[in-house]
């Protein structure tokens, strides 16, 4: 494909889409070159040892002598890579590289991308806490699940910072926000609509929690076993055994109780329905694919859903039908993660900016009301005078986003009083 | 003192003295706001999923798509962050910041600081291992030894990246260059001096092996018990104890057998000559001063040295004596690592240089030849003509340092057949 061709060229031309800058011009540090007087004994030995000594002495100056305050860690094994799967760290690099010019074009933030050479739950785990004192918060980003949500769930505990997890908490507030406006265009309420959610991974499991929080009734949720429901057999041991790659039994089978499904389980699907996505997708208002599963979805699965059926086939680089066969199908609202489509519901709508509020506003939790709030927000930015089938989400660089949702999260925390 | 305010303000002014910068303009990215098509489908999702899958099929394109051929880690525990001892990863940051300054300015490489937040040597070697598929090299910083040189040994073996460990691998080639040309104009030989290090750490350690391998006959090296000399009571057992921080016992006593001094006893001080400093430096030419101690030499022992005693008083921030004190003790010649004072002998004249040749070249052993190249690259850049006591080694910011640098390491590495 020369879609493709065009991407290895520029890399190559490239040879790297990110840089180190030194925020002080070199004329400034080495100022006349005859007698070497700049600010070098300033930044450098001997004058920064006083300012390290001042740090050591109140590790909170950090926060105001380097950039710590405005440093956010991009953390991720390789092994769930866009739709791509398990392809390394080296591999992923080049994500994450793309990822952290968003970051700082959108939201003004050093991202830096880590991409470790291990996929073991302890040392992600570990990784992250050894790198805490550089930074303001950690992205955790493109790890399997659900090893990836229990680490979440760890390091938010045990860690000072912010851990954001975009695939999982970016996903489901932008997915919100497309699905509030898109609901507007098929006048449907929330609390009458069908929801399919394809994936159980980090984005199905996200913008489960996120549309439950945000009043949705009837949510099935469908994995490669087809809907999830309570009581579905590889759900029921009563000890639910957490993910661990090291398990080689649990490779083996390719089956284990998942605890975050089984969560899943007991807050959806209340009828108990089971039954492959051909099955549980009719009669649906709603689908929202996350599966990496370029061919899930078919023209006679949209057309069996109720009318004026909404598709976000969410999966990157491949979506899990192309808009023109959905729209052949009937869908009557379309959206995919990718840039070349219309409707990108990408979490790159939201993460720079959802960065930007918890370094400024040093908020460490994380929870489905903040995600809920910036989704709102984003919805409102498109006016009913605008909003149409192809225009549901504002772009990606849409410059009313990051005061918006900034100003949307600082006054959720402010209504809740004080959140540290 | 008014300096020391000055860094304070300067660098909360800043906050940070480093960014991370995108190499593709905004405009380039989002090039029409109305239609949104500039090169996100490119640099990100979906164009750059085919470029990670290039990667995954092999790794070496890393190198050709990503930033990797230009990333340095600078890997630092904060236990021995210029002489200020143990600060601790916060307050080390900030020193990191400035030397990544001097990685970019000098030698246009993006170095990452990466404080850490372990004293462990097993978690730091891992920490290493964990995040090689991001860098082309490694910088070992202010990390405490012999701790430091068990590390630098062991990941210089177990990794496939270069690993330089700039107090150690730094500070020798550029002291060695200084001393190169300060023996010009004392017009003594490298044969016939006799030199004391003090400080036995990584750069006392460091500066021995180059040193020696460059010719010098005789060193005396000095730490805290006094001289180091082959069977001197805590150097004689027959197993030398590894470092290990968490080796209680060793903290107690504060004494083991360093396997690095046990080596400096058996290839220096050939008569065997014990004694505290002041007995030691009697009849010297050179005095290098690597010990973290602002106070070590009085005028007295200074004027005890040899006719024409050079004194290179290298401790950050506080020299082993200041420059006027030698100066009226009757050092003829007077270095320290400040850039305050004339003679700043410190790594940053190199590092920047050496690291754009280990990663342009692809070279993956440091050894002691490629610091003596290096050496005597720098002080020949220095010309008979400008030579005099206060101008022996070029400033950091000449701009025939990178040059010359990379130019004696290539033709080393030449002369040397495949290195790889």
């Amino acid at each position: 494909m020369t879609k493709n061709n065009d991407a290895v060229e520029l890399h190559k031309m490239l040879k790297g889409k990110i840089e180190i800058c030194s925020r002080i011009p070199p004329n400034k540090i080495f100022e006349d070159e005859a007698t070497d007087k700049g600010i070098l004994d300033l930044i450098y030995t001997p004058g920064v040892a006083y300012v390290a000594e001042q740090i050591y002495r109140d590790k909170e100056l950090a926060y105001e002598y380097t950039s710590k305050w405005n440093n956010v860690a991009i953390v991720c094994d390789g092994t769930r890579v866009l739709g791509l799967g398990n392809v390394g760290p080296e591999a992923a690099l080049t994500v994450m590289e793309g990822k952290s010019i968003l970051f700082k074009i959108l939201g003004n933030i050093n991202a830096y991308p880590l991409c470790i050479a291990t996929q073991s739950k302890e040392e992600i785990i570990r990784f992250v806490k050894l790198i805490e004192p550089n930074f303001g918060a950690i992205n955790i980003e493109d790890i399997e699940s659900p090893k990836v949500l229990e680490i979440v769930e760890i390091l938010q505990k045990e860690t000072s910072i912010p851990i954001f997890h975009d695939d999982q908490h970016g996903t489901a507030a932008i997915t919100l926000a497309a699905l509030i406006n898109a609901l507007k265009i098929v006048n449907k309420r929330i609390e009458k609509v069908k929801v399919i959610i394809a994936g159980a991974g980090s984005a199905g499991y996200g913008i489960f929690k996120v549309l439950n929080k945000a009043g949705f009734k009837e949510i099935i949720v469908v994995d490669k076993k087809g809907a999830i429901y309570e009581g579905r057999e590889d759900l029921t041991n009563t000890l639910p055994i957490k993910s661990d790659n090291n398990n080689e039994a649990q490779k083996v089978t390719g089956s284990y109780a998942n605890s975050y499904k089984i969560e899943i389980a007991s807050k959806t699907n209340k009828k108990n329905t089971s039954g492959s996505i051909e099955s549980v997708i009719h009669g649906s208002d709603i689908f929202i694919g996350t599966t990496g599963n370029g061919n899930l979805l078919d023209i006679k699965m949209i057309q069996s859903m109720n009318y004026d059926p909404i598709v976000f086939a969410l999966s990157n680089p491949d979506p899990e039908i192309l808009p023109e066969d959905a729209k052949i199908a009937g869908a009557k609202i379309i959206a995919t993660g990718r840039s070349d489509y219309p409707n990108q519901i990408n979490n790159a709508v939201v993460f720079p900016s959802i960065f930007r509020a918890l370094l400024d506003l040093r908020i460490k939790d994380i929870d489905e009301n903040i995600l809920i709030a910036v989704a709102q927000s984003i919805a409102d930015l498109v006016d009913l005078k605008h909003l149409k089938e192809d225009y549901i989400i504002p772009k990606i660089n849409d410059p009313r986003i990051l005061p918006i949702v900034t100003k949307s999260i600082k006054e959720y925390i402010l209504s809740q009083g004080n959140n540290q």
